[in-house]
């Protein structure tokens, strides 16, 4: 699956990603790199709207988690459970949103608890860029169901 | 201020809440409360996307905090520096959130703080509503700066 075709994934079914002008930069099953512009994600002062900084870190993790669970050969869907950010930072340019990596140990233990069990945790930690600095933190815990 | 008046500034200066098609349902310095259609807020599940839910949560913080510190005639701005977001149900339609009371003693507590030191800090709790059940919540601290 390209970045093309995530774009156009997340265009087709997400619209806030359409009207935050989001871009996929990188994404696999290991790594989830996206990135906003600051125009269409502005607030009164100039800065980017929290709300799309979140918006932005959601997108990217749960992105790495279908693409994991796709190499894991799982057909599940994922929802987002439960979240916290700190905003480090104000933002006045286009921004990235980058994710951490999640160890073997905790995809191990998500694959056979989701196999077992059909229900499984993830937790998710997503950096927030400005001009290559640091400007934020995201973690996000996801909950994956199979469908099967 | 009218509730027309909030939702020009909004959509003025924060294109992410017109895209949202967000409204001002009620709105002073005890009370906030905001709605959005699921329509240009939904993801690939055809339910609410979280980064939307947390976008509306944060809207409706900002403005209370905004509306008390008018109440208390402070010049400041106010900044997003933490939030927790739990999401409990599926949205499938229209949204609402909903601020919590903040307790009198902490807006005093804020207001004499803001005073004496130029910075101040206050939390806001807000409750997702969808079809008149709690969906999720969202805590957030915001940072008051003195702007005089």
């Amino acid at each position: 699956m390209q970045k093309e075709e995530i774009e156009h994934y997340l265009f087709t079914h997400i619209p806030l990603s359409t009207a935050m002008r989001v871009r996929v930069v990188e994404a696999d099953w290991d790594h989830v790199m996206m990135s906003a512009p600051l125009e269409p994600n502005i607030n009164h002062r100039q800065s980017a709207f929290g709300g799309s900084v979140a918006s932005l870190a959601m997108l990217s993790a749960w992105t790495l988690v279908y693409f994991r669970l796709r190499k894991l050969n799982h057909l599940a869907r994922v929802v987002i459970h439960q979240n916290e950010m700190q905003f480090s930072k104000p933002i006045t340019d286009k921004f990235e949103a980058v994710t951490d990596p999640v160890s073997d140990a905790d995809w191990e233990h998500f694959d056979k608890v989701l196999q077992r069990k059909g229900i499984a945790r993830i937790e998710v930690t997503v950096r927030i860029l400005f001009a290559g600095v640091e400007a934020g933190c995201f973690k996000g815990k996801f909950v994956a169901l199979s469908t099967l």
